[in-house]
């Protein structure tokens, strides 16, 4: 009872992504099935696929910024109906029962650790889980998002599971709101987004980068300015008067730089996780100031399908460059230059059998 | 219009404190004057009066866990009369107009930054400040403590002043109360009274030492139990279980040990600045969990006299060892040598003219 799905992998650190057929499982009463539309391309897919994080289990079919059209559902499932247009983030499940779970924080998961979308362990087929670079996928109805944007706006609307979650969430958490300045550092897939998010939330946003080039389209986004990072005078300019900043940036760099902007109280969330450990920040701009580093993951299912909406209220997906499934390595090769705005996302009608 | 003090006083970097006479202003519309009765030994005093830390201004007086009797109020003095006992912390003035001194946060002053009690810049006199290892202080009333603990307790109630709010402030902010479990790392003169207040807010609370031999102490001081760092077994027993953690220690550390404590959502507070960096925390520590690292500092002054109040209804003061004055060096080897339960306090009728 399973599905013969297309999709493409790699299969060993080294390799390309190739096409790849597999079997999904027929839904059981709580899944969904979904034929895939579009799926975002994130950097943990790059990073996964090529091996370059521990713990790639190959093949490997990356893929966790999902939307498409629902095609069967199982006899419990209350949410969804063939014909629906269904998104999957990063997760597919979770252990359902510790207190994270319990509060709608399944990213957390305490026990098992959820299960992600690809590279997890898959506890219905055994082996581990394949994600959305394929043309079908069968999830729990606990982990699929109602997706309500127009059509056209579908292939938009995919990096929002991963990117738009992963900033919407320390947003949401820390009460970005009107009145406050805040500041995204770093403008690729994941920043665009918190600028996007932070201003329709009501604050004034301010891109740190590295690049000059960037000021355009930071305003263009929604951002009040661009401060780069490398220019002492501009960082002065605006010290002690963050609120909150969302730190977008994986690479090692100088936190306390950053650290000097916050106000009294204020906090720096991190989202990207360096390969090699940033400088050690400063306790003494920690403790003058009362200000803390936090980090963040993602966010809960109840609370992407609330990102959703959000978007949808105000208009918002992400700004994307559409490629055919067999770009995919090329897609990649310009990441790794950081030559995309703001994301790449793969038709999936262009997947051959 | 002076008054005659006598102190003891450091004359520059390698030279131990000896008596040093000096000149107080007479009290001005808004000063209280003050007898000093006892004076609590922080291990500020010793830094900044060995030269430790950069910016030492001699002759420097240190001490700024005051307790004295008031001897004269200015005209304008509202809160204190002739008699009181009053007492003196980390801070004589600041600006008095920013959004941190308008908010009651005086200790982050965000234009002059706060005056401390010694080796700041001393606003009426010139020079700089000379601090509570004197017969005599001259302070503006909205720096100055009334205390209402009982006259044999004073002495105990000196280390409040500086010890007492700089862990009461983190403990209040983050909320400590019933039904958390709260660690405090390090059990010396910040971290003897961290497990009292704490535990007084009704939290349960285990002590973090690299020291096993501290486990009686530290139940004696209201603590559960203590957690030896360097146990990779007891470490790994009470992982996610923490919802804060206090952390008093100074020299650097593995942090990434501690936030593994946390839950998710906790914050580790740092109270005390390394002189070199703690190795580079984990940021995948803080991601998965979305934890904090913060800092804290002292506490503004209204939040002092609430601590103050707070002890005094929950009957608690410092554990000390009393000294004399001409006893300060060998204090600070001691304190070097960790070997103090839990602070030093100079009765200051020892001072000889």
């Amino acid at each position: 009872m399973t599905t013969h799905t297309h999709g493409y992998a790699a299969h060993a650190a080294g390799s390309a992504l190739a096409p790849f057929s597999f079997e999904r499982r027929d839904p059981g009463a709580k899944d969904v099935a979904i034929d895939i539309l579009f799926c975002g391309v994130c950097h943990s897919d790059l990073h996964t696929a090529r091996g370059e994080w521990p713990g790639t289990m190959y093949p490997c079919v990356p893929g966790h910024e999902i939307v498409g059209k629902v095609t069967a559902v199982g006899s419990d499932v209350t949410k969804f109906a063939v014909g629906d247009i269904a998104g999957v983030g990063c997760m597919v499940g979770s252990c359902g029962h510790c207190a994270s779970c319990d509060g709608g924080e399944e990213q957390y998961c305490e026990t098992t650790g959820f299960v992600g979308t690809y590279n997890g362990p898959d506890p219905v087929m055994g082996g581990h889980t394949l994600g959305g670079y394929s043309d079908h996928i069968v999830v729990d109805e606990g982990f699929v998002l109602k997706v309500t944007h127009d059509e056209g706006d579908l292939a938009a609307v995919a990096p929002l599971l991963c990117a738009g979650i992963t900033t919407y969430s320390p947003l949401r958490h820390w009460n970005v709101g009107p009145g406050q300045k805040v500041a995204i550092v770093g403008l690729g897939g994941l920043g665009h987004m918190g600028v996007k998010i932070a201003a329709a939330m009501g604050a004034e946003v301010h891109v740190i980068s590295t690049s000059a080039g960037k000021r355009d389209d930071a305003i263009q986004l929604g951002a009040a300015g661009l401060i780069v990072s490398r220019d002492a005078d501009q960082m002065a300019e605006h010290a002690g008067t963050f609120d909150f900043i969302l730190n977008t940036v994986a690479a090692p760099h100088d936190l306390d730089a950053l650290l000097t902007l916050l106000k009294r109280d204020g906090t720096m969330t991190l989202v990207g996780v360096p390969a090699e450990p940033h400088p050690s920040p400063s306790v003494g701009l920690l403790v003058f100031g009362r200000k803390a580093i936090a980090g963040s993951l993602i966010g809960g299912i109840s609370e992407t399908q609330e990102m959703l909406d959000f978007c949808k209220q105000h208009g918002l997906t992400a700004d994307i460059e559409m490629i055919r499934m067999d770009e995919i390595e090329t897609a990649y090769e310009r990441m790794v230059k950081s030559d995309v705005r703001y994301r790449f996302v793969i038709d999936m009608a262009t997947m051959t059998a």
